[in-house]
């Protein structure tokens, strides 16, 4: 398969976007019309397959409402989770649907452990368990978030599924208020989160496609400028997954200096100032998702 | 619900054990009857179900083996999660297993988010889930681990969940090669996981059970002596989980002034070592593991 990289490229200059629809589904916030839909199902199905359904036929509605002005689509895997088999494979049908519309998909799952165990959680996202007559699907996923605190022997396991085309965003200077507490503590001289941009810049060396970048990327908020900038620095050739835009209080001028290359080199995550953008206004839920997808994709052209 | 803390330490105490029973299974390691018994299901389920229907007969069987010499066990999600929803589902079917024999289970995720997001991995861990009739049940664990490299406000969402009979388990200092490079770093004179630890001290001080343990514990290798003592001395009323122990190399000498409280305050984990403990002699799978799980027992037994 072609590198992950290539393909986030091509995504992204293909739409002229650097928008990542972030799908979290909370039933809280689901709108009316799929409530009344599904709740009567819940009686019948259960409800974790009916919630699961629910979130299914809502995350399909916005891929289908974002397609033309997003560069990928970011599942939050807890969202699907909680709703146990149901929800896990609701989560595979939402990735499956969004390679229909050709978008990357980066599982948002922050996994992060060590040798056969690493690998089962990327098999997990990627495909390929062992099976007793062929290996197994998984979700298909294309790109997975990993949390770094184990150390390199945590990151390599994904690392090594990269050269199936894969891609990797190591979490490095997160836009949570709680972010600073570990990412911001100096050893060294050097912020944590710098010595971590500093590993994924070796381990992402081997890793880089035609458009030069890195498969081994970055998760770096918009939420702390210069600490982007910083993780820049450290890693010209990685694509940067930023969130903490919209709804998390960051603009578009915290993007700043961070393009790299001919295909920006990041892409923004928003998540609910996209998919709930029907409960600030009224529009249909993806009327909505797509007007404000189209109107962020617009705010962040300046990249490309 | 009582407090996680006293249902471990009543555990321990009526196994007169420290032994907690990793439960890890992999397709390549399963006893040549199970792969019989399964093999001709692949064609006709799928290998997705085969597989997780051969895992959870396998973890049944050494549960029911273990039971008398073991204080908890923990079954690690990812092996689970590569089978997609039928590997979901054999996991809460373990889990259900274990609470049959009154045996707490810790459920290895190293799951680690912020706000709703790690309030749903919690949910997914321990039910509660919003449905549309009633919250839905969940894995139903007991405890989880959790990575702290997204700070404060990532652990919250599950030390909150502690009052409803929750535990939660921090990785600290962990024990594969790897672990030094952030956790041994040094940042304002002491190295990381001491910072991480005392995050877990402040964390679990308001979720202190009648038996004087926090149910906010920490992950803590028995491969690192010399930093599972300095994570006791700033945890003393903390459960420690300690891997690293059996296959990974350490031994009971170790644990030397670990122990804290009437009920050792702390449970070892070994999996490969207690599941896998057939391939080394000719013994049954059941049989070799039980006589595994007795002798790590009886080696520990000096906590108690």
């Amino acid at each position: 398969m072609q590198h992950f990289s290539d393909r986030l490229a091509t995504a992204i200059r293909a739409r002229r976007s650097v928008v990542c629809v972030g799908l979290d589904p909370a039933l809280e916030r689901m709108p009316p019309a799929l409530v009344e839909k599904y709740r009567p199902q819940a009686a019948e199905l259960g409800d974790e397959a009916a919630v699961a359904a629910c979130f299914q036929e809502f995350c399909g509605g916005v891929i289908d409402a974002v397609a033309a002005f997003a560069a990928c689509v970011k599942p939050q895997a807890a969202c699907f989770e909680q709703y146990g088999a149901a929800g896990w494979r609701a989560l595979g049908e939402v990735i499956r649907c969004a390679h229909e519309y050709e978008l990357p998909v980066i599982l948002d799952v922050k996994r992060g452990d060590i040798a056969a165990t690493g690998a089962a959680y990327g098999r997990a996202a990627f495909g390929g368990a062992p099976g007793f007559a062929a290996p197994v699907a998984g979700l298909a996923a294309d790109a997975l978030t990993v949390s770094p605190y184990l150390g390199d022997d945590s990151l390599e396991p994904f690392v090594a599924q990269c050269a199936d085309g894969r891609g990797v965003f190591v979490l490095t200077r997160t836009s949570n208020p709680g972010a600073a507490l570990l990412q911001e503590r100096k050893a060294d001289g050097r912020p944590l989160f710098v010595h971590v941009a500093e590993l994924v810049a070796r381990l992402g060396a081997g890793h880089i496609g035609d458009a030069g970048y890195s498969d081994v990327g970055a998760v770096a908020g918009a939420t702390s400028p210069g600490a982007l900038r910083l993780v820049r620095e450290v890693l010209p050739h990685a694509f940067l997954l930023v969130p903490g835009y919209g709804a998390q209080g960051a603009g578009a001028d915290a993007l700043a200096g961070v393009a790299a290359g001919d295909a920006a080199g990041f892409v923004v995550n928003a998540s609910r100032s996209i998919i709930y953008a029907w409960q600030t206004g009224v529009a249909e839920y993806r009327r909505a998702a797509a007007a404000a997808a189209e109107s962020m994709r617009n705010d962040l052209a300046f990249a490309l």
